[in-house]
């Protein structure tokens, strides 16, 4: 009576969510304090207070049926101009607000991005280990996902394996850059040579090949790492970003999505993007919070304080004797699984109460993703049981 | 380059949008107060002022990681519990916090229903006339509508031919009443013989079919008629809510679905639902707004304010000449087209400055719809264009 596919959803469900759910349930059950819940990206650093005086403000200045009503479906045209302003001032681009629309988060933007340019068949190539979601939203048009390896030295993408993995069916590439679960952020060469294929491939196969560029993590980059903008490197990129890390937002579902005019045909791009979001049924980005973000677009998060919680875990969890990526950008750490099986190695976590999302669940088992956005004391807590599991593993 | 679905979307865009757009133009032209525009279902009544004390409240009192922070896809238990209560109070329902998903509007719940129900090629029954995006929102998971006819004397639905367009692959029917685009309130006996027929039909083809309740105009009546709620009529009703309309809050994006515990293996239905939140894109809904609505639900929209709109503006065209049908309930009036060519009949009113939507916009061309949800003022100086075009018409 449910559809086969949400049949099979239900079969396969998140792990990350599942994994949510359980650290909720040991909290009950063993107090907050005493489980280390690394499941998920909730930020750890509370919105800045400039969000809720933006916030009051709006609600005592302006006439509620402007702040509560419809607008255009892309959004209102001040909130996507200071959104341009900002990014040509912090990036040196050219935009205007029409190349700006506003999303239900960075999910909503990813799928009307998708509905606008996917036929069912298409391939989107995506560099492993990354976001599940990804091939539900892909699968959401009828389309799938073809995963590149990863070097499994650096975690930077296998750039040889990406070209082999065109096909004429591919219409997309999507690059997560800080990433998740690695937090690696791609090399300005790697970033270069990813453009000069996908030029190669476009012309191999006469058709645009598009780059989405989803930009959670931007702002969240470490060790003196530059804040990047892709759009400088490939005319056919298509950004989206949410405002659900750097401002702490994610249960609002507020961000926005770039179509810069050098993508091909950006106007009907441009105008399929905006019937996406309304026959999706967004319909457009709550409004009162598209006015409250173009009032903090200066505003920065706590940088710092994750980076804290990077050097913290990185320092003592290297010194037990795991083998770890230290993050560049976002708020994930990427370990290798001591145990050959990494279910099983989640699940003796959890005798220590440490809960932590297996590799599998961003299509590349044999590792753990720490959500490390989590307050510098349960970090600073949760030592010694990472140390006693390292210990039953003779690390 | 753009999918083929959204080349054909954007050749018969909106059409609803498209006079909203020529109606901010022509205001730009002519002034905003020589310019009357009927055409979107924009509230014309600001929200209460007791959402904006919530908002506030909120950020005051609470602590900003759970205002604006995740939770379960579904919303936040209190609030749905709110919700449940709340129509348990009114409606004489029993309902928990688990039988109902707080959702990216009334949109986002029509698409995350129809994600867990719809398999492609099934058929969705729907009452003519009706919101067009409808057929957006089924051809989303390929499926499409089948239209059933009204009876043109009363724009209640024609039942005769409702029990004729079933075949074995309707799998939903969807209602909405108080109804956009007429204006009229499905009578209780009208609302027994649907559930009849559904049931006869269910025994005759063996599995469920769904009656999706969409019920954005739920507290909208006039005439002293009482709110109803739809699913004490039949077992398998899904309800989709809104409170675009009740409280003033359509750009928002704010609503809930409900799904009663009588829903053949309802926990399916609501894991499913939730899963498709999820991967559909919209996650949650959006969370500030969730915490207030469950603090507004005690407030009533002005129905008052819509009440002298519909007598003022019905009483007067009537008596120019226009043929009518006296809205029971939503803010839309259905008036006979006097041209045969209802687009140029559109047209003509333009020159007075009048911005209607055809009938055909609604699938059912013949008519014009007046959404007069608009100042009080703006129906009292639209009268004399409204007569000029009757002259022209010779009524």
């Amino acid at each position: 009576m449910v559809s086969k596919k949400i049949k099979k959803a239900l079969e396969g469900s998140s792990v990350i969510r599942a994994m949510f759910t359980e650290g909720k349930e040991m909290a009950k059950k063993y107090g907050a304090e005493n489980v280390y819940d690394f499941s998920l990206g909730n930020p750890a650093t509370p919105a800045p207070e400039a969000v809720k005086e933006a916030i009051k403000e709006i609600l005592d200045e302006k006439d509620p049926m402007f702040v509560h009503g419809y607008m255009d479906n892309s959004g209102y045209e001040e909130v996507r101009q200071a959104i341009a302003d900002n990014l040509n001032h912090r990036f040196d681009t050219h935009f205007d607000f029409h190349n700006i629309i506003m999303t239900v988060g960075a999910a909503g933007g990813l799928n009307i991005i998708f509905k606008t340019i996917l036929d069912p068949g298409d391939e989107v190539l995506v560099f492993a280990p990354y976001f599940g979601e990804y091939n539900n939203y892909a699968a959401n048009f009828d389309a799938k996902t073809v995963a590149v390896n990863p070097d499994i030295a650096t975690f930077q993408p296998d750039l040889a394996d990406f070209e082999k993995k065109f096909t004429e069916k591919t219409k997309a590439v999507i690059i997560n850059t800080p990433n998740n679960p690695t937090g690696v952020v791609y090399s300005d060469a790697t970033l270069k040579t990813i453009a000069e294929i996908l030029n190669k491939k476009q012309e191999e196969y006469k058709k645009e090949i598009y780059l989405i560029s989803d930009e959670p993590y931007r702002e969240l980059v470490y060790d003196g790492l530059e804040q990047n903008f892709l759009t400088k490197y490939y005319n056919n990129t298509i950004v989206g970003y949410s405002f659900s890390k750097s401002l702490s937002l994610p249960g609002e579902r507020i961000g926005y999505v770039v179509v810069p005019d050098e993508v091909t045909d950006a106007e009907t791009v441009i105008a399929g993007i905006n019937v996406s979001n309304r026959t999706l049924g967004y319909v457009n980005a709550p409004s009162l919070m598209q006015l409250a973000v173009a009032k903090c677009l200066e505003e920065k998060t706590d940088v710092a304080y994750y980076d804290r919680n990077r050097s913290m875990l990185y320092t003592a969890l290297t010194e037990y004797g795991y083998h770890c990526f230290k993050p560049e950008g976002a708020f994930y750490m990427w370990v290798k699984s001591p145990d050959e099986d990494e279910d099983r190695f989640v699940e003796n976590a959890k005798k220590y109460h440490l809960i932590l999302v297996k590799g599998g669940a961003f299509c590349w088992p044999g590792y753990v993703r720490i959500a490390y956005c989590v307050s510098n004391d349960t970090i600073k807590n949760s030592l010694p049981a990472f140390k006693k599991l390292a210990e039953e593993y003779h690390l």
